[in-house]
């Protein structure tokens, strides 16, 4: 007799990882190779972090504050929110998991947009729940038709603001009609990966909406305008009663020294970060211009990504753009086929793109 | 009404933070204050790490190798084990973690020894499941006892060789005695955390033990020996099933960046890693000495760590020791009142602590 595996991982998609540069360099034989696939930050952290981190290193034998508390302090500092209120996961990635480990119980359900950043199914599927899919309207979440899909068994709703893979927002009214509309013992989870890539103005203020409230809890994380990918640190603003449940579950020493002390030093850094903002969001503007004048639809994004119509010929052309040096993510692994979402890269590697893009559209687009 | 958090997670204690150098140093006015408590490699790790690492913080913005490869590649030829067969894990803890999300579902069994590392009961917490315990026997793993307690209801039987926080073995007659008597559906983890720290002629190759059988796990970690604790690695080796029911429930991307390169620049250094062997055995004969001398009992130990009988004032000795600037860990909070576990440290720190310790002893001892 075999090993008793639960059911319920069977049907957790076996992960497949992504094209590294290294692969695509040596399958094609190339210099460059540029990854535009993961959304990461391409201008790098904040300067200055190396010197900062090595000073640490010498002491790395010792376990890490398992509370995170300096972290915490910062994150409560610069918000305005009770240390008791924050959380930090390895990633917000590992947040969503300890939330699902917490509320879902086996037939439990979450509400979710399909597509959408899929660690929010497989979360709730290790619990031996299942999530309930909500197509995008229009490219954006379709906030009633999430609200009106909350059932008896529902325990949490994840919004994605702005949303991936599409880039799209939620605005003001339609967080109000969720936090109006839904029953106060659903937990509503707004994931704000791309929070600081929003234009000042498109911003809602969660964190103050989250110590209004009982059920609303929010993600943020450093893997991407601040930089810190490699590290894995991510953090959630929610109601006392879910972040002490979420500290139960959490393992005692989940979040490297390092990590921690990263965070901290690029917390300080707003300017910095704003900066970045300007320089991707003035990138993007150029997205536009180019693809407009090659009448290739594309949709707007509040992110550092952007969502383009590549048609049916999608497969070729990712692969066209493997051979030039360019990785993207095919719409067919983000539930979108004949689309493709493409990270805004820094001046040079964008404008690379865009002439190659262009030029391999032309054959294949369409 | 309120959020529905799961019935289990109320089972889970509540995680209470150990004391760190810093409140210690600050509460009694300390200048020095010496962590003998987390069982930490208090040489520190492989000299020259910095300098390694500092190259890749530059590339930090960039998301780690979701497979940990390069690190699973360097174990499986340092062990002569398949990268198939390997899992990575921030911390063997998380490794702990996954196994239990894979196999326990509400109402199944671990069989564990009581007391032993708190994470498998809080793992096995978390799903739903709980832990039969059975109570060590002299401090060493009540092996029949173990395979004894095994029920239709089991899937999973956790032993720690060298067993913490004992810091007895199990023989290779004991463990040919588990794997000869249960069922072959149960997964056996034997976590060997403190592995390195025993002398060549006492290890079991549990590794090809993993190899030829379909239900054996072991776990290690880059936590102990190898002083890597606060960047948060382990692996585990197991049968390929297990493994691929773990990757399915593992984050994408579980293991950061810096973590991976230190392990394997680490793994590299087996030489620096033996005299670190070396110089602990050396130092616990001195722990020995001193006890038999002063007639103070204590549990021989295969790791780095030993448990000394402190008697019913137990409590009173830890509280001087702590004025004098020695945290060590309380036995009552390892299940094992009137004792504590003391942390080998460098010759240095041993000789001042063996001398503040034996007086404090004359006083509160007995």
């Amino acid at each position: 007799m075999g090993l008793m595996i639960k059911k319920c991982i069977e049907s957790i998609p076996e992960y497949v990882p992504g094209r590294t540069v290294e692969e695509v360099r040596e399958k094609y034989g190339l210099g460059e190779v540029y990854k535009m696939a993961s959304n990461e930050n391409l201008y790098g952290t904040v300067p200055g972090l190396a010197e900062i981190l090595s000073g640490y290193i010498k002491n790395i034998y010792y376990y890490p504050d398992g509370s995170s508390l300096g972290i915490r302090k910062k994150i409560g500092r610069t918000f305005g929110i009770p240390v008791e209120n924050i959380i930090i996961g390895s990633g917000s990635d590992q947040i969503i998991e300890m939330i699902c480990d917490s509320f879902i119980d086996p037939g439990d359900n979450v509400v979710i947009t399909e597509p959408t950043f899929s660690i929010y199914e497989k979360a709730a599927l290790k619990c031996g729940g299942f999530s309930l899919k909500v197509p995008l309207s229009g490219f954006r979440q379709d906030i009633r038709g999430l609200v009106g899909a909350v059932n008896k068994n529902t325990k949490i709703i994840f919004l994605t603001n702005p949303q991936n893979p599409t880039g799209t927002n939620i605005t003001s009214e339609e967080l109000n009609y969720v936090m109006d509309n839904v029953d106060s013992s659903v937990l509503i989870v707004i994931d704000e990966a791309y929070y600081e890539y929003c234009p000042e103005e498109a911003r809602i203020d969660t964190s103050g909406f989250v110590m209004e409230r009982d059920n609303l809890m929010i993600l943020r994380t450093f893997s991407k305008i601040y930089g810190l990918a490699g590290l894995r640190i991510g953090y959630g603003i929610g109601p006392l009663e879910a972040v002490k449940a979420l500290n139960r579950v959490r393992l005692p020493f989940n979040v490297n020294s390092i990590a921690q002390k990263a965070a901290e030093y690029v917390l300080d850094h707003g300017g910095h970060i704003a900066k970045i903002r300007e320089r991707i969001n003035s990138q993007k503007e150029i997205y536009y211009n180019v693809l407009d004048e090659n009448n290739i639809e594309y949709i707007r994004s509040y992110t550092n990504f952007i969502l383009i119509k590549t048609g049916k010929n999608s497969e070729a052309i990712v692969e066209e753009l493997l051979k030039s040096g360019f990785i993207v993510r095919p719409g067919r692994n983000l539930g979108l086929p004949g689309y493709i979402r493409v990270t805004i890269a820094t001046e040079e590697i964008n404008s690379k793109f865009l002439k190659t893009f262009t030029e391999i559209y032309k054959n294949f687009g369409k």
